[in-house]
């Protein structure tokens, strides 16, 4: 590998669309050769890959209506650095946040690089609690909810991406927060490493009964990650008055058709407030989230709870875990680094 | 009939339970002895009872909790004059509005009882639009939805008893207004007397093209007064932003089951924000409501689009229109005064 000649690019594309619950022959690695670097352009080589659940619907051609077919780079923000410039603003060696997608090389326009938080004590930090799913988890908490001590929150999917920051922001606001998760481990992720008041075990425990239990005043915020049949079941045990920011729908994303959502008269009878997020809405606010979190997170009072991958091979893998919500934390892949560049 | 003796008093009791669309003989015309006037108690004469689609779930049993069974007064919320009075405050003659129910008299203890609004030019204006129907507009149009000039809003049932008054509360906003009814009649009304910008006659139309071409920018506010399918239908042509207001289910009353809801990624999507309302919750703001609307529908600003039937025999057929929505406006029955009192 060379940066003057012909470089060969290590790549995953997308082999042919998903049917429910994707699996890894859904992807297909290659290697390609990159073109020259267009002009105005600036080349990144990719450090770490986010994986998220909303690139489900990309590579099913509908998120927000957008998408790709077969073929394609699988899509996804990345970390990477520059190792080659057309533009005078971003130097070689600059670490940016891009979106590179599933490989080792992009070319991008400088509208599309982002710098990085500074004082990260680790990169990948920029695509996790201080990156989109950390934006996410803010908007919804803060902008949405208006969390504030004395509520109830609960969080789905409570150990993931948006789910632990959303979790840890409610607790550092005075609030009460329950997780809900599956299996043993990530209920003790969800405690004892991201300090939850308390977790549901959707795969053990009855998560009506339980909210019952732990929330005998009613939910009074409810972080909906999930869709239903859990959001159905949260919003029956909604305080009056309770808020609930719908945000993600997992069994949609694997799933053919859209799910339909709790009887209507269920929102009536809780006066509740039902709101939708959409991250790209706050983008203005990102930085002012790097600025306030970024020593939050580098002095441990909110932890980065990232499940790690070694290697771009790993991506298809880690995804199909992701999907099947086996995942322990934030996904991303770390791409090996050159040992001279 | 004396004031001092036994009294017969004419009722319509529920005879059993509909199932699905209620027909007339549900109901049961009877004459009941009136028992001795209890202590502190005040015995009112019905002038006009207010039928509302709710009550189709209390006789289901089923009104948020509440209900009746066979045999008992079908309840309504009456117009009535005192009769006889155990209580200083409550003198005979005093026009009173009460929980007076399906029948000609009445007893309550004081704190059932309410004044009318002063200045009102027909008595049943305090069932309608500047009664529980009025001030539920109020509250959805204004308290939740914060109708603005600029917005452009849409009300199904669109004539009906709260949807009469929402749609000219929106106009009087500023507002664009855009009814959803069936019918010829009602779209002529809906636009000639009630002052929407434009009418969609579901029965005929395609709601979702005529949204499309009244709507091109998208509705911003949605008072959803019957559910599913047109919920999903209307909430699929929001704007970005828009704000729904989920207030009745017409689907729901009439059905044994629940219907379910939008499915939650078309909120996402439309970054929209639903509220769930019951007027119950605003009876603090009656005095005040009453106060600023009566002027104004006094001086026709405001149509009280009333449908007033004759007599108390006639309420069960009302009622039964009422629910397949065939009512051209709020729905009233008028009982006849006796000669001498």
């Amino acid at each position: 590998m060379t940066m003057h000649g012909t470089l060969a690019n290590e790549a995953v594309l997308l082999h042919h669309r998903p049917d429910g619950l994707p699996t890894p022959d859904c992807f297909e690695a290659v290697s390609q050769s990159l073109p020259a670097l267009g002009d105005g352009k600036v080349r990144c080589r990719t450090h770490y890959i986010s994986l998220d659940p909303y690139i489900r619907s990309v590579i099913a051609g509908n998120h927000m209506g957008h998408g790709i077919g077969p073929g394609e780079v699988v899509p996804g923000e990345t970390v990477a650095e520059v190792v080659a410039s057309h533009h005078p603003d971003w130097p070689e060696g600059t670490q940016v946040r891009c979106p590179g997608g599933w490989q080792q090389f992009s070319d991008h326009l400088p509208e599309a690089l982002h710098r990085l938080p500074t004082g990260l004590s680790r990169p990948s930090l920029a695509l996790s609690v201080l990156g989109m799913p950390g934006l996410t988890a803010f908007a919804g908490m803060h902008r949405l909810g208006e969390v504030a001590s004395g509520d109830t929150v609960v969080v789905p999917a409570a150990v993931g991406g948006v789910g632990a920051l959303a979790g840890q922001l409610g607790r550092l606001a005075g609030a009460r927060t329950i997780a809900i998760t599956s299996g043993e481990e990530k209920c003790r992720i969800a405690v004892e490493e991201l300090g939850y008041s308390a977790c549901i075990d959707r795969a053990r425990d009855d998560v009506a009964a339980a909210l019952s239990e732990l929330a005998p005043d009613g939910v009074s915020l409810y972080f909906d990650l999930v869709g239903d049949p859990l959001l159905t079941t949260v919003s029956q045990q909604l305080a009056v008055g309770g808020r609930v920011i719908l945000c993600g729908l997992m069994g949609d994303y694997n799933g053919a058709q859209k799910t339909t959502g709790p009887p209507p008269g269920l929102w009536i009878g809780k006066r509740a407030t039902v709101k939708g997020l959409v991250v790209y809405d706050f983008e203005h606010e990102r930085l002012e989230f790097e600025r306030r979190y970024t020593p939050l997170v580098e002095d441990g009072s909110i932890r980065a709870n990232e499940e790690c991958h070694p290697g771009l091979s790993s991506a298809p893998d880690a995804f199909c875990r992701l999907m099947r919500g086996e995942n322990t934390g934030k996904v991303v892949v770390e791409l090996a680094q050159a040992a001279a560049s």
